[in-house]
């Protein structure tokens, strides 16, 4: 599904699965109702006659539906069209890869910018409470109506890691196996920690207006903020010292005794005296300062600030096993790959771990690879095709689709 | 210096020591003047005769002078009570001990908080650059008032520890000892990132109003916001889940099942659902919050600005050695003990060691210890004498000043 040079590129369409509309709204898993819903897809591939070849991914907090080839006019591909396509580690001449958007984003599925019908404006802040089950409740809403009953894998990174999880304890029947990469079961307290500044970013914005922002030109620097957080934790520290060696922006070394300013005037006059604008001198600086303004003009502050949240609450644990992983981990039918990634200082090996180990002492099948890589969280979704994670995951997923009983 | 129980509190007072008035304002590292300049200070114990027993501690980024001993008033005494004192690990019996605010910051000594007495009005953003160099180039103007020069040692942590290490390169024959707590000759591409995070986030606030806010009754949010992201990293992943467990504030368990609402309305309705406002239901969050409020009443948005910025320019190596650690060392003539915490995710061992290679290969006097502790950057202010860290500390500065040939 890479773009053939010269040749017109494989283009793949948004899909739009709409349900739940009155009497019959969705049931939230707070017990609240919603409806109707929408949940944007897209898939890859044919699925078969019997409809058993289906594999389900599963996206991460500011991700969406596009995975693989590309949308009309684009030039550049969906986000992991590295790992989907024919003759990939998803061959997509053997499977039927599928796609959604989750409940509570802003890519095609419904969530707060999404206009509430009963009012004719946006959810806002009045959208429903969404979690991570919700999410793959409605994943499972979206199969249902294509009539796909099994799955031979859900996978996902990170959030979308978590929805795997989730998949195999909510409808154990459907997924045979599950994978699932630097992810956890449950966030640990650091995590929730790096969230809620992110939040609090958001809601400290006097431009976020309670989250009644939409329709206005606004550039909420709130949200530009929390993904300069969220960057900082993708990569690593050795990653970034790498990347960027306390580089100056200016490319200029930074010599601490060699501070440059744009006037040589003495403070006494009054004149402002830092050479930049205290945001974007070392190259980090702008890097993130660069990341944070990309993402405002691609995601909604208010999705945020749902996904997040659901990421918060969501423990597998809690949820299924009265506290207890292992207790919880008893109901999964599906055999498992786990892959973390040795620098991720966002969900660690560790957190991989406590999950294979609640699955080993359940006699479960499990499987699970720690690559050693610079690049953090983020390094499941590298875009070069030559990075050594790229070609260990790849061939990871593939080997385990191919070997294991599914 | 602890207060004994049913007796009068010993009192400490702050003293102030000015200089730089025109025409002989104090030159900074940049070629810009400033003056006249205010040091805040503090003292414990008695200079002796010849002025040889000084001990100067260098505090970090939100310290202040007030290290020991009660200010008139006060039930809470200095910051590092528990070091400084008679019988401690800084003996007050035996040592002058000597701690001043720095040049920058807002407790006393000259920062953008103070007024300029060419304008009458605070400096805010017309402050020239601080430094970590000018810092330290205004305690030996203090000390050189006092008549000292000499000191037994130089100590400090985090920030303190960039200025004791700046000490023994500009100065090599006044400290006849460093103490480098939980510090590193150059801040990481990691931590300028959080750095620039926390002042994004204070000049993204509409109330900080290009930082000429003095005198209006502003709440900073941007500030709590840059403090809520420090303290994530002056923690360790691992002491943040034993303190917080993914505990709920209420108290209840978290139960992503179970969420809890405060009025069970469906969303149809339009109204706000979420149980509490994105932002402190989780205990971290409401933690994390408590504290970016209590900074925001206490330490000023501008001076956060200029002493992270120093922070982040301070490059040892770069400054002293041509970009070689090594070739920088070989400058100081000081005997070195460095101390890092197994967990401090902000200045970790690695950068503590890297300074003991750079001393070592110079053949300096130099002894190491890493401490196993799970309470991260911040472990050397544990505010318990019953920590383990402190008692290991505590022993550890109290045989360094022993036993070395100072």
């Amino acid at each position: 599904m890479e773009k053939p040079p010269g040749n017109p590129q494989p283009v793949v369409k948004p899909q739009f699965f709409t349900f739940g509309g009155p009497p019959n709204e969705f049931i939230l898993e707070s017990g609240q109702k919603i409806g109707p819903v929408t949940i944007a897809y897209e898939t890859y591939g044919e699925l078969n006659k019997d409809k058993t070849n289906a594999i389900l991914i599963l996206h991460a907090l500011s991700g969406d539906a596009h995975v693989a080839g590309y949308h009309e006019g684009d030039n550049k591909p969906g986000w992991w069209d590295l790992m989907v396509g024919p003759g990939k580690a998803m061959d997509t001449n053997k499977y039927f890869v599928l796609c959604s958007n989750v409940l509570g984003s802003c890519y095609g599925s419904t969530g707060p910018s999404s206009v509430n019908p009963k009012t004719g404006k946006p959810y806002g802040l009045s959208f429903p409470v969404v979690t991570i089950s919700d999410m793959v409740k409605a994943q499972k809403a979206l199969l249902d109506s294509i009539g796909i009953s099994q799955l031979v894998t859900v996978i996902g990174g990170s959030m979308g890691g978590m929805q795997a999880i989730e998949w195999t304890l909510q409808f154990p029947d459907v997924p045979k196996s599950a994978i699932v990469i630097a992810s956890c079961a449950a966030l640990s307290d650091q995590e929730i920690a790096f969230d809620t500044v992110g939040r609090n970013a958001i809601k400290a914005d006097t431009e976020w207006e309670n989250g009644e922002y939409y329709g206005r030109d606004k550039k909420l620097k709130g949200l530009a903020i929390a993904r300069m957080i969220g960057h900082i934790t993708y990569l690593s520290e050795e990653g970034m010292a790498e990347k960027f060696k306390r580089r100056l922006q200016s490319g200029e070394k930074n010599l601490s005794y060699k501070i440059r300013y744009e006037k040589e005037v003495p403070c006494t006059t009054g004149s402002t005296v830092f050479d930049k604008d205290f945001e974007r001198e070392f190259a980090v600086e702008s890097y993130l300062a660069y990341q944070g303004e990309k993402f405002v003009k691609r995601f909604d502050a208010n999705s945020y600030l749902y996904i997040t949240k659901a990421m918060d609450y969501y423990d597998a644990a809690a949820k299924w096993g009265g506290g207890s992983l292992k207790q919880a981990m008893k109901r999964t039918k599906a055999e498992f790959l786990l892959i973390s990634f040795t620098s991720d200082m966002l969900f660690s090996p560790d957190q991989s771990k406590a999950i294979v180990e609640a699955l080993r002492v359940n006699n479960k099948d499990v499987s699970y690879i720690e690559i050693d890589s610079k690049h953090g969280h983020d390094a499941f979704l590298l875009e070069k095709k030559t990075m050594n994670e790229n070609k260990i995951l790849s061939q990871a997923i593939k080997n385990f689709l191919l070997h294991s009983r599914v």
